[in-house]
Order: C-alpha cells, then sequence, then structure tokens
C-alpha cells in the first residue's frame, strides 16, 4: 500500500518560542511519526525572499529554523528535509505552473489583498510596498505542493486558500494537458492548543511575552520568575486552571508529576516554587535540544550536509513527477 | 580582452518565411559572426508556454523553430545555442528577481496593457484572459538576459521595455545586495528592410503573402509564380525597383547576377521569365538549408543532443554568475 505524503513548509523565521513549539512543531513531529506516512518537511527560503532582502539575516534564520527543528527531533533519516532552494525543480514547475494560473487567482488571494486594502486606507497606489514575489508567492506553493503529489498539506487557518489555490491549478494542468496531479488536501489542527505566555495572554512576539526555546538556563530561570501570577499567599490553596503557570508546566511533565503538582497547588505550594519546578521541568526537557541546537549553529557544514542529502532525496521523489509534467507539456 | 556577449531569444513560432530570414535570422547570424562576440541564441520554449497549451504543437515548434536557425547556419560549435528550459538557473533566478521586482513595474507592461485596454473595450474583467505566465513574463527575461551578464540584446521595437526592465530589475538587486548585475544594452535595428511579399505589400502572415523557407521546390515555384505583376508586356523596359520581384531577387543573387538581372529589366524582360529567374536564384540558395531543415526535423533526437550540448555550455557560463547571486542573497 502506497502511504500518505504529508508535505509541512517552514517559514524562516526569527527565534522560535515555547508557543511555536507546542502548537506547531511538536504535532508535525508527531504526526510525522505516524505509520504508513511519508512525510517531507521543507525550509521555504526563497519565500522568506520576499521580505527577507539581507543576506546576513537569510542564512541566520534559514540555519537557525533548520537547526531548532533538527534539535527538536526532526529525524532526518526517516522524513524528506530539505531546503527550497536545492530543488531547482520547483522553480521550474511554478513557471510552468504559472502558465496555467489565471491571473484573477493572485488577485484575489487574501495576503495579497490585505496590502491593496491597506494601501487604500492610507491613499497609497494599491501596488505600493508589493513585489512580484509576493504578488506570485501562490503558484510557487502551489509548485512546492504538487511537485511532490502531496496528500496532505497541515497549515495555519491563514493558509488554507493557498491550498486551495494549488488545488485549482492542478485542476486546471489536468484539464488542459490531462491528469497529471494529485489534487492536496488541507489539514487544519483545529485542536491547537493556546499556549498561554509570560503574562498570561496567548504566547506570541507581539505581546512581547514569549520564552525562547534556546535560552541560555540562567535566563531561561529569570523569564520564568517574570511570569504573571497574583497575591495568593505560600499556604493557601491555588487553582492550577489559572493561567498560564501549571498550562506551562503541564507539558514538560510527566502524568505523575502532573498529579504531584496539581496536590501542591491544592496543598498551598508558593508561587516561586511553582516556578521553580516549572524552571525544572522545562530545563530538563530543553537541556538536550538547547545543547544540539548550539552544536548545530557553530557547525553550519553539518546543517547544510543534512539539507543536502535532503535535497537529492526530494529531487529523486520529485524526478519521475517532474518528468511526467514535461511529457504533459511537450517538452 | 574579454568579448561582449550577445544574447538573442528565439520565439518558439510556426513555419518562417523570406521575410523572417532577411529581416532577422540573417542579420542575427552576421552579428553572431563577427569578431569579439560571444553570441549566445536560445529557444524561449518556457515562454511559448504562456500561449501554446498542446503538447504536439509545443513540441513540433521548438523542434521545427531550432532545426530552422540550424538550416541556415547557425554554428552551435562558435556560439552558446540553448534551449531555456534545460538551464534550470534561468527560472530559479527569475524566482529570485521578481522578489526584487514591484508589481507595479509589471502593470505598465505594454503586453499586458494591452490586454487590460482590450478587455476594456469589451466590458471584460481587467485580466481576463491574462495567465500569471504572459504577466510574469517581463521578470522571466530578465533573468533569461541577466543570467549571463548580457551586454547586448537584439530586439524589436516591441521588445525594447522588456530590456528596459531587465535593466531596472538588475538596478534593483545591485542597490539591495551590493554590485551583482552588468546592466544590458539592447539594440534595435533600424535598417532592417522591409521585405515584400507575393502581394507587395510587406512579406507577413497576417496578409498571408508569404513565401515559407522550406517548402519543396515545386510549391516554390508555384508560389513566386503568382507574385503580383504589372500588364507591363514582354519586350518593354520594366522597372527593378517596383516591388516586389527585383527586391526579393536582389538577397538570393550575387552582384554579378543583381547587375545582368537590371539590364534584363532595361532590355524588356517578361515577367514569366524574371520569375523565373527569381525562383532559380531563391532555390539553388534554399536547396542545402531545406535538406538540412528536412534532415533535421527527420531525426528530432540529432537537435536534442545539439541543444544539450549548448545547455552545457550555457549552464557553465552561468555557474559563476549564479553563485554570486546565491552569495549576494545569503543563500
Amino acid at each position: 500500500m502506497s502511504s500518505t505524503i504529508v508535505l509541512t513548509g517552514i517559514k524562516p523565521t526569527g527565534k522560535v518560542h515555547v508557543g511555536n513549539y507546542l502548537a506547531a512543531i511538536k504535532p508535525a513531529l508527531r504526526m510525522a511519526a505516524e505509520p504508513g506516512r511519508t512525510s517531507l518537511f521543507f525550509i521555504a527560503d526563497y519565500h522568506g525572499l520576499t521580505f527577507i532582502q539581507n543576506n546576513e539575516e537569510f542564512r541566520e534564520l534559514t540555519y537557525g529554523i533548520a537547526a531548532t527543528w533538527l534539535a527538536l527531533g526532526l529525524d532526518p533519516e526517516h522524513t524528506v528535509f530539505y531546503r527550497q532552494s536545492d530543488v531547482p525543480e520547483i522553480f521550474e514547475l511554478s513557471w510552468i505552473l504559472s502558465c496555467l494560473a489565471p491571473k484573477g487567482l493572485m488577485n484575489r488571494a487574501h495576503a495579497y489583498k490585505a496590502i491593496v486594502d491597506r494601501n487604500g486606507m492610507l491613499g497609497a497606489d494599491a501596488d505600493n510596498g508589493v513585489n512580484m514575489g509576493l504578488f506570485t508567492y501562490p503558484v510557487l506553493m502551489a509548485a512546492d505542493i504538487l511537485l511532490f503529489q502531496s496528500d496532505l498539506v497541515p497549515v495555519g487557518k491563514d493558509q488554507i486558500q493557498h491550498v486551495e489555490i494549488a488545488r485549482d491549478i492542478a485542476e486546471l494542468f489536468n484539464r488542459v494537458f490531462g491528469e497529471t496531479f494529485k489534487l492536496p488536501q488541507y489539514a487544519v489542527d483545529e485542536e491547537t492548543a493556546v499556549i498561554p505566555g509570560l503574562d498570561g495572554r496567548k504566547m506570541s512576539k507581539s505581546y512581547n511575552n514569549t520564552i525562547p526555546l534556546f535560552e541560555p538556563a540562567g535566563t531561561l530561570h529569570k523569564l520564568i520568575n517574570k511570569i504573571k501570577t497574583d497575591s495568593t499567599p505560600p499556604g493557601e490553596p491555588k487553582n492550577p486552571e489559572d493561567p498560564p503557570l501549571f498550562a506551562l508546566y503541564k507539558p514538560f511533565a510527566s502524568e505523575a508529576q502532573i498529579e504531584v503538582m496539581r496536590a501542591s497547588y491544592a496543598n498551598g505550594i508558593s508561587w516561586s516554587a511553582a516556578k521553580q519546578e516549572l524552571f525544572q521541568a522545562m530545563d530538563a526537557f530543553l537541556e538536550e535540544p538547547r545543547r544540539k541546537y548550539e552544536d548545530l549553529m557553530a557547525d553550519p557544514a553539518q546543517i547544510d550536509a543534512i539539507l543536502k542529502q535532503g535535497a537529492a532525496k526530494a529531487r529523486a521523489l520529485a524526478a519521475p513527477q517532474m518528468d511526467k509534467v514535461r511529457r504533459a507539456i511537450g517538452r
């Protein structure tokens, strides 16, 4: 039986935090480990070029995000882990698909429309600040997806439309040139837990309340000590359901530890002791990934080697499909 | 001293006629033979995909145009003759450049604007019938040009804007990422002779007055007999400057033959004898190219081999520039 092909795109973004790990990276890695799946993970570095136009930052972000996923358990032996820019077929296919994609499809893309609306409000030209990469991006994403005959594309809600556009383009291609592409499905993780940040609101860079994943233990400790608590004094029972302390503890603790902690809350553990327990659980979990991350970042050649190997696997997977596409168009 | 790099793009179009040969192909081949030049010729097959969406037609046109240029004297040993789709770096670079190219540049492209205007007149949606390949094409053409550090791009008047867009994108890239691209110049052949067709008007497919290049001798003879002449009877002097008979004869005759013919006109050569002379001169010239063309078309593998060899040369020329671009963006 053929396996289900799951494709996950990873944007090169800045420092990853505990919220990113728990809500996105961990479920993706768990999904990849399920039986009957071929899991492809790629770093969408050339997508990043639409907004990162500084070579040091570009390099830093690409290596950083690769090291993050590897440190957190992405297994490059049992998955296909590659950098988009190492697979030239993606860009060739992107051009081919662009000849099938009506421009109207791009005009209606949410991300583009949001910029046009904002420009309208500011009284600026509709396309002010829009580069062609940004405008064309849904076609590149269609190529990312369709080149590998992906069955399933896990996405955030804001990316659903991109998978729909990929389906539309695949259908247009199939209609014009004959059955060539499988139509991909998207998967939105509906249960995604909202991870609270230092102040109890959703952990998010825009709230400046994040716990970065790979800070030294001392910095982690200081951050955890900043977590907002109420003024219930030591000795008085506390409600573990009040965010964020217990909610942050649970994902890093065993079932047994969680039960012990729940009892401690009822027994009036002090906030500072609870914070100490959280720090210890988180630090115990992060110690190894942090070391792995630092090792990788100190040796980018190692990351390159892993990604190159992944690209070779990806290109081998893509080759028959690319041949099929070329034959279909008469190349 | 480094040589001037001249890049000529060849669109895969249908049957080439005498007018195409004399006004475009012949001057391009002569230019390529000038000393101090590195001449690149490429078949813009993936450009053709914006309008040719039928695989048999696509294949036929690509081989046909390659065979035409080779039959007419394009020397693949002393030029770089390749098929665009054999050089994946072009599509990678096209994506990179798209991240630098403001969408406004494409909005202002003549070819796109002409379609928008037509749609407007028809009361249709502005982007009706516009695919993304058509809209993005100037970026692909910038990649075609800039990948090879081209100095000079011979173009028709309608293509000047595309070279200007390539310059604009190159300048934007250089400003953001540091000096990376040479700014190309266009060359418009101002003296391009207008070649008359069978009815005396400019030879053009839209006038249905062309003489296709590689028809069998019998068909060529019949076509030439159809050439419009006036009713001056045999024995009366005729003006060789009246189009189109003498104008078609000259390019295929030697200086001596031309003088003889001029005298014959003055001495009242009959139109049918003049047509016979034209047929003989044209057929003598076309005999070998016609055979070469037919041989190549009967053996597409031979064309493939030539184009593949050209692509290897093109990719070797492109490699250092592509490395430079990747370093510049931080890849």
